[in-house]
């Protein structure tokens, strides 16, 4: 089959030909329609420290993604062929204190498709039952990022929306996802803040009350929309350290800070001010809560008032792989997908 | 001054002059503008065996109004004539263990103004300034029913509403209003139960996924949009002890019942196949969170997505509270209110 | 192998010979060593209205257990022989909703091991690998009865319990767990009620405050011990209608309720007075929160604050089944155990 | 009366005689048998940049004691003279967001005693009847502690304790205390670490599980303790960096990490290694939560599982402030108390 391989331990990624993969007992083998393309595999791509520290090339690479299932292992009951699917990119052991206690997104022995095993930028994958979760509706191009909305939808709702402010840093893809998340779920106003004017025009398009440049009219608009106590839930989707000092003084006393943007360097923080004398709780977001937050964005998906498709702004065939992260590298683009089967 | 009042020990209520409140050293007196007329009034109208045993006549009547500070006591620095407010008519002991701990809505000294001491269907009352909310904006109608929407928001904004299907058993002001507040709320569905065309059209008017009287169709409402689950929340809001046997077995397993609605006899509960086998969690509700239900209100009329105006279906001066009594009979009203002051 | 089984639709159990289960897959098999025997097998025993209608004999009964592992299926990589275990009871499906966020124990698709298929009274039990716990050193006369001491630490640690008073009504087994486990837990008094005083005994031998008769020194000590406040915590562990009434009443305003007991008829209830004027939150506990509970039990376990030996009072081997029954029967009895193997 | 006073914008503080306070309408009027000495009293007496950018003198310093109540305002009905009582010193405006929904302690317009107006380092001090706490048969040594106490009570009790691992980095008072706390509320092991051997030697007699200074063997215990996993709650108490970078990395992954110490410098963090990747809570704890912390305060005074007399290492009478203060400084002393009247 044609897939997208990352070949060697040098930058580059190569389309060629591949084996099918097998299906194993517990496993099923799904034909891949659509597929996300996410900055990680840019990383990937020109193999930053990070992706020599953790990847063992050759690997089909890709994470995002949703198709159909074409087999089924003897030891699967719950799905059939036909059936069109999605899947959790995070195979977890299921067994250490983590799994067992509903935080499998932190399970430390997980294995991430397309990182540390073969993914989806292929025209099969063959996934382990449990981590597949039928679409029933959900067109395959929607299907294929509930990945990267499922990081919007843990950084969200894992805070107290309904009657909130939220200030979301940061508008690229899972930043946009968060606004019409954080709008549909019921905030009293959503701030939305970006260098990247045609990110704030998706942030917009997804429902901000306000989306503006990061400068004094952030704050303003904060003050303004809170009666001046400051942002109930602040989600920090940038991973700028300014942003992140911006995130911590932008909340009011008593405030959750959900933390999901990578800073690349360490960043000086006065614990004392920032975080301890205002009382802020601060989450680390990692991944998806398996499985609460893709039953909850099935439940957004359907009720109509979430829709993120105005943030899909790309599309191509798999073998403009090279377009795609050129898209995802100018900062302009929105959530760029890849067409690779019907 | 004008006011309503239950002059004895006997069905009525007269208008008649009283004199106006004192303002104390820590409380504020307020020329009320708009009041909201409840079927706690009508109980008491009526000397039924609750008011029998509660009231301790002459009382002026009425709890839910807004107005004009027109004098403040001297301890008070917080508010100053002029300023337009509402207030939480549960006076509470400040001192128990409940109001220490942020249940001061289960304080077992509560007094309430209209039933335990003078209430707000008069030209003036005086209240404890700690009960006083500024409207800022809310105008006094809507501000009038703060009280009514708060007992929607607390049953409704305790449990998990993004992305739950909600069910709401009884479509009076309270379950109108709960309906705009799970849809505003990020509801995946709400499913709105009445025996009573004119109430289901309110519900409608306020969000409703869907409005249906009791029946079979509830059932496969529920079931069609859980994907066969059942209902995530259930609100009961009418105290009919049919609606509480639905409201326990059209829960999914899991899910939590919030219980408003008053049965006025006691119920036969089969406690292990209605709620310990499905793992159920039942709430009562009583009055408001002090003061966490009333700021988000406030969050919620002012993001827009939530207004309560289409509950509100008659107006009358203070004069023909009768008339206002009789609507509320009726059980076709929504939410009646009386024009007392400008 | 021998086994304990339910040999048709008529009272009584037989002990006889029985194939050996096979090893599935996903399944260890493992030899008993002992097993503990639960209200649940004496109304299988006895064959009453629930055992008719949910059985269908022939079935090994029998769901509390733990032995060593012998075999392994071939998918299973998380465990070997010679590992000594025990297992939670309740097969799940894995996929409902409630499989995936965190409530398998209300799975509606549940199967439990002695009830719906082949239980652990015999010399062999297949489970598959999921449902299986380490021992890690606690000795498997302990392990055999964490399945009912999970349902304590469920119903306890379900509260809030550092610092509250906790009321437990009905001191079987599972209420004395209960009051070791709260007690453990940093309660600030634990008021025990039964009417057997060979249970009050082992509840006071598992560190209750006070261990009463039902009556008016109840209510005494629980205001005494609360500053007349009622109970923070209650936990309903009879099933007795009259102390269902009690666990309402005697709880404070804005208390928790946990409903473990089952009633075994229908109960009338007033629920404004006893539920909703008083903001109660009442919890249907059922099984074991898979897996929170199982790791609590290992921690409390470990930490030696707790120990569950007091309340086992009662050992015989696996042939003389009829009189461990008895011993339940009798109502005397704390937790009867079946010495099955070595 | 007599006084310990900050007499002017320079080192030193001084005894001296000043007006006793008037007794305010809302106010009782206190006469001191206890105060505690803290840290922040030697950052007054040493007059460090915080203090000079706080404090206005002369101010009466001292924020902990308890006495007995000698007047109370006309407005108070809730107390009599006669009655033994102690206080929060955090007096908090009553009517922002932060104290209208239950997070007062971090009002934004706090006053402290002995920091923003006169304290308690006197024969007599006016406090408002609301932050005033009966000790219903605590003595006056431990109810002058219940502030520094409550700072504990709040770090560990906002974490999920029974069955918990708990690092505590940091044994001087608050950390002591914080020991005593987690093993009362049920912690699975208690594992204490600071440099000093003297409050190693308080901790392990608080019940710390183990006692440690800082090296290889706090990571071995953790991982030893917690089956490999890391602590799952982890109580940062010291405020030194180095200190702060162990309890994010000994903190297995999900777990929540609570900060009291105060660093004094800026602290580089890792935000995606040592945060973000482990899914870690982190909270920034001050003050006490009003008034939930007292009432537990109270709740594990009372069981008698927490006994904090251990720490109380000097007593001094008001004259010898300065060695009181030097105690402190010593670094060796556990808590310190001034014993002013009787």
């Amino acid at each position: 089959m044609k897939a997208i391989v990352k070949p060697g331990r040098a930058p580059g990624l190569v389309v060629r030909d591949v084996p099918k993969p097998k299906c194993g007992g517990a496993d099923v083998l799904i034909r891949v329609r659509h597929a996300g393309v996410c900055g990680t595999d840019l990383h990937i791509a020109e193999w930053d420290a990070w992706a020599q520290g953790r990847l063992k090339p050759p690997v089909v690479v890709g994470h995002e993604f949703a198709g159909e299932i074409v087999e089924v292992g003897p030891l699967v009951t719950e799905f059939k062929p036909g059936e069109l699917v999605t899947a959790e990119g995070h195979i977890i052991c299921g067994h250490c204190l983590q799994c067992r206690t509903g935080n499998g997104h932190v399970c430390q022995r997980t294995q991430i498709i397309g990182v540390d095993r073969d993914g989806a930028f292929a025209e099969f994958i063959a996934m382990p039952a449990t981590n597949v979760m039928r679409l029933d509706g959900i067109p395959t191009h929607i299907g294929a990022i509930m990945d990267p909305m499922g990081n919007a939808f843990h950084t969200v709702l894992t805070a107290q929306i309904p009657g909130s402010v939220v200030l979301i840093v940061g508008c690229g893809p899972i930043g946009c996802f968060a606004v019409g998340i954080a709008t549909a779920g019921g905030a009293r106003a959503v701030i939305a803040v970006d260098v990247n004017p045609k990110r704030l025009a998706l942030a917009k398009a997804m429902g901000a009350t306000r989306a503006l440049q990061p400068g004094p009219e952030v704050e303003a608009a904060v003050l303004e929309l809170s009666e001046g106590n400051g942002a109930d839930v602040v989600c920090e989707m940038s991973g700028a350290a300014p942003a992140l000092h911006s995130a911590f003084r932008l909340a009011r006393a008593g405030a959750r800070v959900q933390l999901l943007g990578l800073p690349s360097t360490k960043v000086e923080v006065d614990f004392a001010t920032e975080i301890i004398f205002k009382g802020l709780t601060v989450y680390g977001v990692i991944g998806r809560k398996m499985y609460e937050t893709w039953h909850q964005m099935q439940r957004f998906l359907r009720s109509g008032r979430f829709d993120p498709a105005p943030v899909i702004t790309h599309r191509f065939p798999l073998e403009r792989i090279d377009e795609a992260l050129a898209a995802i590298k100018s900062g302009d683009a929105g959530k760029v997908i890849l067409e690779i089967g019907t």
